[in-house]
C-alpha cells in the first residue's frame, strides 16, 4: 500500500529521528535518566513559547490541556468572555460550560477576526474572570491577534487563556510578553511531534488562582498537581515515555533550526501557498489580514466538489489536505504547512493540486499556481 | 549505558514488534485505514476484558481513565462508598470527591482486603449511586474480589466501578459475568503496551446514567463523546496515532498466546515469586489468600535498607524493581511480573536479589530462591 502524505493541520509527518526516537524500550518513569530528559523538554519547550513559566506536559490529546486549563481555574457560576469564530474558538466556549461557566460569547464571523472594540464591551459589562481566544483557528485559516486580548485582560485583570495549539512552534507566540496566562499547545502540530501530549504554560498570577480554587472539578486535569510534580522534576501521573522520547526528538530538531528560522519558514510558505491559490482562480477563505501562517483555508470552487478535490489528491497523488469542519464541510478544503514541511513538499500538493482542478474542469493555467509559490516564497 | 530492565508493576518491558510498531509514520487519524487499526483494536480489547461492552480508548494514563468513569457519571452531592486499603483504592476516593461527591469509605487494612459485611453495611447505611473498588492493588500486591463486590452493587442498584489498571489482560477480568459498569484499565500493565492510553468498559446500566447526568463536569473526559465518536467508528479528539500502533501490536501478541495461557503464566510467576521470597526467608507484605497475581509485595527484612536491595538491584544487575509508595516508603519492594516476562526473566532478577541480600548481610542460602520458583513454577 502506497503511503499517504500528511498535509492536514496535525498530526503532521514526523522526522525519521522521531520517529525512531519512539522505538527506544521504555525507562522506568521515576528515574533520574528519564527525568533529565523530562528537563531538557521543559527547557525546551520554554523556549518555543519564549516564557519563563512553567510548563505542565500532560499525556492527553490537545483538547486535554484545554480542559485543564479551564476546569484549574473555573469554578461553577464564574463568568468567562470567549471569543469565537470557529470550531476551536466554540471548543473553549463549551468546555468553560461544561465546567459550570456563565459563558458570554464574542461571535466572530468564521473567517474573519474580532474587533477590539466589541470584545472590551463584553468584558466591561460582565463579571468576567478569564477570557478566551484560539490564537490561530485551525477550522477557518485565521490568525487573531492575541497580543491585544493580552492587554486588554491585564487592563482589565482578567486571565488570559489562549489556544496556541497550532501556532506555539510555527508562528511568533510571546507567552510572556503577550501576558498569556494560560497558554495552550498540543504536540503533534506545529512542534512536529507525535499526538497524545497537551502543555499549558501558566502565570504566576494563574497559579494564585488554581491553587485557590475551591470549587476546582478536576483531578487528572487539575494542574496544581501538575506543579507539585513539576518542582520534584517529574510528572504527576505515569507519563507516555515513549512520546515524550518523541518530543524530546523533535524539540532538539527545532532548537537545531532555530525558532527565528522556523518562524519565518511558516510565513514564507503560507504566503507561497495563497499566491498559488489565487494563482489558480481559487478564492480563500480567511482575509489576507488575518490570515494563518500555518493553515491555509480555501473555498472549494461552486462547480466542483470536496471529493473532485480531496479525493482526487488522495487517490491519484497520495496526498491528504483536510476538509471543512462544521458547517464549513464541502465548502473549503485546508492545507496544512506547519511543521517541518519545505517548500520541495509544498510544490508536491501545489503541483498536484493544479492536476486534479484542471481534470474536474476548473479554469487555470498549469504551472500557473507553482510559479507563483515560487515567486512569493523567493521574496 | 547499560540499559536498566523494568521488573516494576507498569510501564513494563515492551517487546521489539510494539517498539518498531510506534516508528511507522503516521496516518490520518480519520482514514479508513486508521479506522481499520481501532475497529481491530476494539474487537481484541473486549476479548481481553471478557465483555461485549463499548470500550472507549482514551489518550492519557490510567489516572485519566479514572477520571472519565467517575466525572462521567457522579454529580454534586451524590454519594459514593469507596473501598480503599492503598494508594490506587484512594485515589478512586479522591477523585470522586474532587467531583463533588460525598464519599464513604470503607477503610481496608494495607496488605488485607475487605469484608463484604462490612461493604453491605456500608452500602445499606448510604444512598450511594456507585460503589468504587480497587480490583488489582499495586501498591500492596492485593488482589480483590470483584465478582463479590458486583453482586452487591446489582442487589443494591448501584454502579460498579472497578480500577483494573493491573488485572486485565494478565488475570481474569471478566467484565460482563461480574457486573463490572465501568471497568478501567490502563495501556502499560499487563497488556504490555507503550503508556499513554486509558480504556473503559461501559455496560448499558452505565450509558444510561452518563447519558442523563446533567450535572456533569467534563468534556475531554466526558465519556458520551466517546460513545457518540465510537458509533462512527472513530475517537472524539486526535488519538495518539503512535501508541494506537503499539497498542494494536501488543494486543496481537496477547491473541497470539491467548488469554487463557496468558493468565495462567501470570499465575505461575506469581506463586513462583512468592515461594521464592519465602525460600529467602523474605516476608510477603499481602496475606496469601489475596495476594495479587501480577505483582508481588515483599517486605525488606528490618536490618537491611530500600538502597541495600532496589539501589544494589539497579546498581549491580541493571534491574528495576519498584518500592514503597505512601506510609510503605522503604518497607517492602515490589516485583512486577506482569505483561509479557517470562519465567527466564523472573529467574534473573530472583538470583540477583538473592546476591544482593546475601551481600548485604541477610541469611539465606544461595539458590533457595531460585529452587523454589522452579519447584512451583513447575507445578
Amino acid at each position: 500500500m502506497k503511503r499517504t502524505k500528511l498535509l492536514i493541520p496535525g498530526p503532521v509527518e514526523l522526522d525519521s529521528e522521531v520517529l525512531l526516537a519512539m522505538a527506544r524500550p521504555l525507562m522506568g518513569h521515576r528515574t533520574p535518566d528519564f527525568e533529565e530528559i523530562l528537563q531538557d523538554c521543559w527547557r525546551l519547550l520554554r523556549e518555543v513559547y519564549q516564557t519563563r513559566n512553567d510548563v505542565a506536559i500532560i499525556t492527553g490529546s490537545g483538547t486535554s490541556a484545554m480542559e485543564a486549563a479551564l476546569a484549574s481555574v473555573v469554578k461553577e457560576g464564574d463568568e468567562v468572555v470567549s471569543i469565537t469564530g470557529g470550531k476551536f474558538g466554540e471548543r473553549l466556549a463549551e468546555i468553560a460550560a461544561a465546567f459550570g461557566a456563565k459563558v458570554k460569547k464574542v461571535e466572530v464571523e468564521w473567517g474573519g477576526t474580532f474587533s477590539l472594540e466589541e470584545v472590551e464591551r463584553a468584558v466591561a459589562e460582565s463579571n468576567a474572570v478569564a477570557v478566551t481566544l484560539t490564537h490561530n483557528e485551525t477550522s477557518t485559516g485565521v490568525l487573531h491577534d492575541a497580543s491585544a486580548i493580552g492587554r486588554l485582560a491585564r487592563e482589565y485583570d482578567l486571565l488570559f487563556i489562549a489556544d496556541c495549539i497550532t501556532s506555539v512552534g510555527g508562528d511568533e507566540v510571546r507567552t510572556d510578553e503577550w501576558g498569556i496566562d494560560l497558554c495552550i499547545t498540543g504536540s503533534q502540530k506545529c512542534l512536529a511531534a507525535p499526538p497524545g501530549l497537551g502543555f499549558v504554560a501558566v502565570s504566576e498570577r494563574a497559579w494564585e488562582v488554581i491553587e485557590n480554587n475551591p470549587g476546582k472539578r478536576a483531578y487528572y486535569l487539575d494542574l496544581s498537581r501538575y506543579r507539585k510534580a513539576l518542582e520534584k522534576g517529574t510528572t504527576p501521573y505515569t507519563p507516555s515515555v515513549s512520546l515524550i522520547y518523541g518530543l524530546h526528538a523533535a524539540l532538539r530538531k527545532i532548537e537545531e533550526e532555530t525558532l527565528e528560522a522556523r518562524i519565518r519558514r511558516h510565513r514564507r510558505l503560507a504566503r507561497a501557498t495563497r499566491e498559488a491559490a489565487r494563482a489558480m482562480n481559487l478564492e480563500l477563505f480567511a482575509a489576507e489580514e488575518c490570515a494563518s501562517n500555518t493553515v491555509t483555508a480555501i473555498k472549494i470552487p461552486p462547480h466542483l466538489s470536496d471529493d473532485d478535490v480531496r479525493g482526487a489528491l488522495k487517490r491519484e497523488h497520495g496526498m491528504l489536505v483536510a476538509g471543512g469542519q462544521a458547517q464549513l464541510k464541502g465548502k473549503i478544503f485546508r492545507i496544512g504547512h506547519m511543521g517541518n514541511v519545505t517548500f520541495a513538499e509544498l510544490v508536491q500538493v501545489l503541483a498536484a493540486l493544479e492536476l486534479v482542478l484542471k481534470k474536474a474542469g476548473h479554469d487555470l493555467e498549469l504551472g500557473a499556481g507553482v510559479a507563483a509559490a515560487q515567486e512569493a516564497f523567493s521574496d
